[in-house]
């Protein structure tokens, strides 16, 4: 099997499963009890957010875990919402964020805040100016993603949020999801206030993710009720995910040191033999991606139908985002690049982990190119 | 150890941390990919669905799966809220709901909408008639627990939602956590609209529930995204831990045939022994209580310094509800049913499981009459 989806969701490591299992069966507490079996689980959600925020570099006071990344999304963009209504109900985004982020947007639109959706360029980035821009005596919240997860297109972060610190009063959220361990950001440096991760995407487990929020600043709980997570979210702790999340963190970034140079290699590979074929063009841009996505429309395939023909190989891609893909509506962020519909509807995405191989990447580039082959004859 | 607190949490069945473990494992995919390693989770997803509503006796169609109690009872209140707050604003629950139910409505009376927190009797039992005279002609939802998680009383579910037939305007929402898979109740025959299970309270993970939404109800999401769980709560699905939360469900309730006999045995012995101690008073209402719950108050202690002798000893109770254990405030339960703040401060919680023998009742009883001997003598 080679899985090249890793954007849609990672498979956990060995060592984040074991965790889990130890975790849930010898720790199974709950760590709000008085008493000593509590007392061990509230222990390791400490020494789990410990581990966490020194891994991104913040202070333990700054990370919020929730269930993932949709969580984290909505509860940073409404619980600023919410808790920031007095002072204004205009925010910024741009039109290629993740739909956890434009639809909490949405919702929030229904309820009489505005919103401001900053167009991209055709590379799928957006620039610090036209955010500038777009910001109002009423804007409370920039919200941009720091890697796009269809294209891979890494966002001018650093650059907003040094922009952003000329307007004090409006804070800044940024999705970290597809960058988290592999692609580093410094939240302090970058002038992040909010920031998401979320652990099913670096082999952490399903359902854990967490939400930096820089000391400070306080917004409004989604889930509210035993004052779990400083009251921000309550909830009896998922401890075991937690420290899974924690752990799988901690391998990711230890892989980067090799790893990284690694999936820049293969990418380039599967790059160039892709580019050779006649009717692929590739839409990751060549300069400021993320070295594990991979996103390119083979002309006049639907993309379905690409995806289950290699799948008959035992090669795993996707059209664009998972959660998109059965709706067959065509890529949000491509349409965004300005590129026809008919390229979007075609376009597949490629995403690597640390385990794969340059091995896997010739291998997965001459079934690309024989599939094309074979299909294109089918279709003559 | 004798683990008296299975309503802070329960030991997940090792069963089920296998299943976790094999589900995470083997079937990692996402849900939404089109390839067939999400195919095969999303079939294991629709099949726990299947699972969960067939022991629920529900339409698969109705569950909903979210990441605990908390966040099915705010989705069930805050989504209630913001989907028919033109037709009203006025919400009505009772002095005893468990703070997730609570602060989620009075989050909402910030928002304007008003709320009637119906009292209880001595029993901490709330009366269908009492539910009735707070009807106002703008309620748009009764929100009423099943089980209270304090004391052990069981409310008269039934008598409410035969009564909310007369009203076909407002919702009613029922928080069952701590009645799943132990004490039964048909939801459709208690017309109940929405309903909450959280997996940690019957040996399922942490971080899994559900909330059921009848056939036709429409609610806002409170974590929109990706379109997952029919729209109404987005984010990648943990399809582990949701396949680990139908099994310990079905285990559950497998068990419940013999094993909820043994666990009223069990709580008639605490009780008969504990009532013979001088200076204890049982809270627990002898009828209409749940038969794994019995609190308590020793004269003259408070409760923290109870829980930590009994520990000395390997024995785990609670002072009230977990969440509220730390801020040593009164259980407000207790407080609601009329007891004096200082009875509250000292009372003790037992909690069973079906894993609970009779040797440890009779244990654990001679234990706490040793032990109020003994912390007698020392204040003495
Ligand atoms: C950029 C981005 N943000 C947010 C999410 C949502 O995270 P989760 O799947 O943990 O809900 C995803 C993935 O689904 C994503 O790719
Ligand atoms: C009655 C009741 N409702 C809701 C909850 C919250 O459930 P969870 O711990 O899954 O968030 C609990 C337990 O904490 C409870 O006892």
């Amino acid at each position: 099997m080679i899985y090249f989806d890793n954007s849609a969701t990672t498979k956990p490591y060995e060592e984040v499963v074991d965790s889990f299992v130890k975790v849930s069966t010898e720790y199974f507490g709950n760590p709000s009890s008085l008493h000593n079996i509590g007392g061990k689980a509230e222990q390791l959600l400490t020494q789990a957010r410990s581990q966490v925020a020194r891994l991104l570099n913040v202070k333990d006071s700054e990370i919020y875990f929730t269930s993932g990344g949709t969580e984290s999304n909505n509860l940073a963009i409404k619980g600023t919402a919410l808790m920031y209504r007095g002072r204004g109900r205009h925010i910024i985004s741009t039109t290629i964020e993740h739909p956890s982020v434009t639809e909490a947007i949405n919702q929030l639109e229904q309820l009489g805040f505005e919103v401001t959706f900053v167009p991209v360029d055709s590379d799928g980035r957006v620039d610090a100016k036209e955010i500038e821009k777009a910001i109002r005596h009423d804007t409370i919240l920039v919200s941009v993603m720091h890697i796009n997860n269809e294209v891979g297109t890494i966002q001018p972060i650093k650059e907003i949020g040094t922009m952003l610190k000329e307007y004090p009063k409006i804070l800044f959220h940024v999705d970290h999801v597809q960058g988290a361990g592999k692609v580093p950001i410094n939240f302090y440096d970058c002038g992040i206030d909010l920031c998401t991760i979320s652990g099913h995407k670096f082999h952490g487990l399903k359902g854990t993710g967490a939400l930096f929020i820089r000391d400070g600043i306080r917004i409004s709980p989604l889930l509210s009720g035993g004052n779990q997570e400083l009251n921000t979210r309550s909830g009896t702790e998922n401890v075991a995910g937690i420290v899974a999340m924690a752990k799988a963190l901690r391998l990711t970034i230890q892989k980067r040191e090799t790893g990284i140079h690694q999936m820049e290699v293969i990418k380039d590979i599967l790059r160039d033999e892709l580019e050779k074929i006649d009717g692929v063009k590739v839409h990751t841009p060549k300069e400021g991606s993320a070295p594990y996505i991979l996103n390119f429309s083979v002309r006049g395939f639907r993309a379905e139908v690409f995806v289950h023909a290699l799948e008959e190989q035992d090669i795993y891609v996707s059209t664009t985002s998972a959660c998109s893909s059965k709706k067959k509506s065509p890529s949000k962020t491509l349409i965004a690049m300005g590129l026809p519909e008919e390229e979007a509807n075609s376009a597949i995405r490629i995403s690597l982990s640390f385990e794969n191989t340059m091995e896997e990447a010739v291998y997965a580039a001459d079934k690309i190119k024989q599939t094309i082959k074979q299909l294109g004859e089918v279709m003559n």
